[in-house]
């Protein structure tokens, strides 16, 4: 959503997140599929030019489904990124951290070996970056973040990776801490910035981008209260929400369609 | 689950853990209210003599709702974890750690005075003790989990409390680490093991006990994959789950009533 903003200003977006079902990340894939069908079901009751799957999690574990069941394009996180590491690498050696979900899929490996089918990559799950970015333990000089970035990581840094994709869409609140883990060498490639990238040249390329002088409207939905994500978001987006957030029953909201 | 299979090994139950929603500590009481509800709906399909909340969060929360809805009792672990650390206290000074709702809620505080009016309750949310515990961080030397156990822990410390209620079924786990920290002089009430004990008094008081010289059946019910549960409930029960587990679509489990 930051990156949306901060490329595409002049468009209007609508956003959902899932607050009373989050986190997706240790859910099974049937439960994400389910889960991801109602929420875009919702976000298909407003007139849209792309729906964004702005989610590591279910990009890489329902996209296939949502792709095949809707006319407007669908877009994720994953082929987008899998370019961008494909071509940053130097050495062939890609890490790529996400949810149990997401390295359980295999999506990206598939879609980086497209684009480089020499590419070795290294994969870890991190179930707790998380809960420790919720809790907004990302600061350099933690021991506790510190001590977790270290026991994921340091199999990779030891298989001397180059390019390290942070798979989650919550993992870039990290980067400073996983920089300083990683070294100046090792290029991070994140998955919101390059899905957003995404977004905005699939709408140059169809001519559909807004044009007008005057920021677009953000329409915020969430499906538990609005006070808790008021402010985490203002953690994730940089800045304050100060658009109307509404809560929804995302349960009934699919079963009107 | 592991505490009424210890106390009342005679008797059938009927287990449902919302694995497809978990964790439920960081929701708005009005989402707790309403996953309760439909848990709740779906375990009165069966014959039933109580309904015993297992969970911290649904007790302190809900507990006034779902009583009144239902004619057989339900129990949680609230009550009995108050008359516990009432009793227990020498000095009057109880420490209380349990999920944001948890303590938002208020009701321990307020079940404590009941019991014990000039007793000074501290309390703390631990919202990073569950994903710990669920990434098997329980073990004393962890760094991570010492850290994050003092960083909540320490202002009780220094306050003198003499009683500690683990407010949460997730927190046993972590009792051999929080006891470390806590000293021997502090003493560490566990909300699961009184909740069972309560649903023990009660059955032997109504005259409801299972008499019979064979073990009780388990059922077990979940709300995603079955295989995710099995890896997980062995932790928390200290034995493998060997009977059979069948995932339930909670949602419509609730509709259809």
């Amino acid at each position: 959503m930051a990156e949306m903003k901060r490329l595409l200003p002049e468009e209007d977006i609508v956003y959902f997140g899932d607050t009373g079902r989050v986190p997706y990340g240790g859910r099974s894939k049937e439960t994400i599929i389910k889960y991801a069908r109602e929420d875009i079901a919702f976000l298909r009751t407003f007139d849209l030019k792309a729906v964004v799957i702005a989610c590591g999690t279910v990009s890489t574990t329902a996209m296939d489904v949502l792709v095949e069941e809707h006319t407007i394009p669908v877009l994720g996180v994953v082929a987008p990124s899998a370019h961008a590491a494909a071509r940053a690498t130097r050495n062939g050696r890609i890490g790529l951290i996400g949810t149990q979900a997401s390295i359980r899929s295999g999506m990206y490996e598939r879609s980086i070996a497209l684009e480089h089918p020499t590419a070795t990559v290294l994969k870890r799950a991190c179930p707790l970056f998380v809960p420790l970015v919720e809790s907004g333990r990302i600061h350099p000089g933690d021991i506790v973040i510190e001590t977790v970035v270290s026991e994921y990581l340091q199999p990779m840094k030891d298989a001397g990776v180059d390019t390290l994709v942070l798979g989650c869409t919550h993992y870039p609140l990290l980067e400073e801490v996983i920089a300083d883990f990683m070294g100046p060498n090792v290029t991070l490639i994140n998955s919101g910035a390059e899905g957003a990238a995404a977004v905005a040249a699939l709408l140059q390329r169809e001519n559909a981008l807004a044009c007008r002088a005057t920021p677009g409207a953000c329409r915020y939905f969430v499906s538990d209260r609005v006070e808790d994500f008021t402010q985490i978001a203002s953690l994730f987006l940089r800045q304050d929400v100060t658009e109307t957030v509404t809560q929804i029953d995302i349960t009934n909201a699919a079963a009107l369609l």
